[in-house]
């Protein structure tokens, strides 16, 4: 029998990851940081474990952490979820995505999404048999182009898929893109909108992160993704949820009981407890643009040019200036020769389109920063 | 837009596990235990969060949890696994039942089932396009009929799904069943058997369990899901893994890739040490039997029938004698008003055939146990 997804290989990070391990290279492909968790939030997960919080949680997620997700959400976006109904806690962010396209994306359905793109979404559409329509970000900044956008939403178009800030380039969309978005929302009501906002507090220069949630009637066809994850330093720990309507979220959750079930109860309690120290996160945007600064600093004079980043913990580089390699054998070059580990663009593009840049995590101490600068500056 | 799974409704283990709560009863529905997960074990879970493994684990699952599955593989069923190809950490069984199907059945594709069957297979297969083909368990003993089996089999059927220790009736496979199944699956060399042995280690009555990996040449078609919820008292921590020939591995992984990525690095890494120390595992047996032995003594003398139980933490019981409510309200009232909670056995059958049966779960404390057998006994 053949394979449901015969194009797909082992993830570029999983390759880049175990590259960067067998040379000894410095790791700034796979995003996560190489700092630690908090110990207070660890010293929360003993605690629950240790108090006997071992067993199932409810399938939607501990109302505690539910409940804690609804306040913030009011606070941060003055958006009201019941969480009863819709708030849902997953494992990772990848788990709320899977969940929310597999649910809602039947065969022949399109998805509009825009490259470069993260991983996973492509695939997780065709396993619904749903048709990925591949709009291509304008550069140099890529942003949307909303206009192309409106040609190609159609009645067979079930899902437009959008992701702020946005991995790989760390552009952010502003409150003209959510403009845009809306209008076209509002003349398509079976529209979906799947927001990827894992990145929600990794965001800089003073940009606001606009949230799916703070436009109420765009909200209403919304089903917005987070991730602990990226905000808690713990990668490791594969803790997200989605925030979706009730009549949304059933069909989400309908998943989640078939694939999960449920995530790691004494986790979600520490978080929920956690979140209730507000500067926990508050302190995030300025932690995470100090490092990006640094990074930035430190490169100039390079062969380098940097991609305009506003959000995640991603720099983008272009390379043209220096090399005329494709960007995945650049990557390996840089890996191999250099010891400096990156992930090549053209592997968020369908098309492998190849515009010579490749993607650093700074999500490092400032010593890993300045030591990988030092080896850019001298290629 | 219809939904994708319009007959799932919230799952019987979460509407018995509230009403128990609402009505402060004792709650024998969904399973898991009221004792706690060894100190040793959280304790190794802190070690490993406090010193850094807190970032992704390789998606497969960390090399040290799979090195050590496949040597408790060879010591405990003589069957070798390669860790690097044929072994995967899924978030629970859940996540490797769900990847297994979804990544294996297609559209048209038959599967084979046995009912009462655990609540996710059925609308899991049907999620990927198979049909499931419901068989029923023969009574009293809730056995497979092989010779219905055979007469079913057909150039449709794609897989057979097995369970042994059997959830919810306790029945186990014998070595007599898994060569009738290999003369099936001889016959058929592009059958798959999918084999939920999350209970392996909760067996009784000198029986041994009959994994499918004792089986070399059935093995080599074949899928076996387990459980370290199960097994370390730990439902709540959503660990499982699955093992399959590594042509097999390498579709069940793309969805693993792409459902979850990865489970929680340090939680793996604390059940590979304590897994070092079989004892962990080998006296699951004699402390569960005698759990069970307790309860059917307790009740001896009331209205319920056991129907003979040979593994899992399940005890069914027939009521038969002292009413004829359905199922279904049977577990109602017995929750409402006798303030003990079980599952109505019904709810594991597609036809919903009802034969008067109520399962309870013995994975609790002897006073737990006590109390609820004399209030059987009341009844
Ligand atoms: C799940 S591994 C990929 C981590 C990540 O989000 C990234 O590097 O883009
Ligand atoms: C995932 S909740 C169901 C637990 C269980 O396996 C059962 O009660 O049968």
């Amino acid at each position: 029998p053949e394979s449901k997804l015969p194009d797909v290989g082992t993830s570029i990070f999983s390759v880049m990851s175990k590259m960067a391990q067998e040379h000894s290279a410095i790791n700034l492909s796979q995003g996560f940081p190489d700092f630690e968790v908090s110990t207070d939030l660890i010293g929360l997960v003993n605690k629950y474990m240790s108090n006997g919080f071992n067993q199932y949680a409810p399938m939607p997620g501990v109302p505690a952490l539910r409940e804690q997700i609804a306040s913030m959400l009011k606070s941060r976006f003055n958006y009201l979820a019941n969480p009863e109904t819709e708030i849902t806690i997953t494992s990772g962010a990848t788990e709320a995505l899977y969940n929310s396209i597999t649910a809602l994306i039947a065969p022949g359905d399109e998805v509009i999404l825009f490259d470069p793109a993260y991983d996973s979404y492509d695939p997780t559409i065709r396993l619904s048999g749903g048709i990925p329509v591949h709009l291509t970000l304008k550069q140099p900044d890529f942003s949307i182009d909303w206009d192309e956008v409106e040609q190609k939403v159609s009645a067979q178009t079930r899902m437009i898929m959008i992701n702020t800030p946005h991995n790989p380039t760390g552009s952010v969309l502003t409150g003209e893109d959510m403009r845009r978005l809306d209008k076209i929302a509002s003349q398509h009501p079976d529209l979906l909108i799947l927001s990827d906002e894992v990145y929600e507090h990794i965001i800089f220069d003073n940009f606001t992160h606009a949230s799916i949630l703070r436009y109420p009637a765009l909200a209403d066809q919304s089903i917005a993704v987070f991730s602990f994850g990226k905000t808690f330093h713990a990668t490791g720990w594969k803790v997200g949820y989605v925030v979706a309507p009730a009549g949304i979220m059933q069909e989400i959750r309908k998943l989640h009981q078939f694939v999960t079930f449920s995530v790691n109860t004494a986790v979600q309690l520490a978080i929920a407890e956690y979140l209730k120290t507000e500067s926990n996160y508050t302190q995030l945007p300025a932690f995470y643009q100090q490092k990006r600064d640094l990074f930035l600093d430190q490169i100039k004079g390079s062969g380098f040019t940097p991609i305009p980043c506003h959000g995640t913990y991603f720099q983008s580089l272009s390379y043209k200036e220096i090399s005329d390699r494709p960007d995945m054998e650049m990557a390996e070059y840089l890996t191999k020769t250099h010891s400096i580990a990156s992930i090549p663009i053209s592997a968020f593009y369908k098309s492998r389109r190849d515009d010579k840049i490749l993607r650093f995590c700074f999500a490092k101490s400032e010593e890993t920063i300045e030591k990988a600068a030092k080896i850019l500056c001298r290629i």
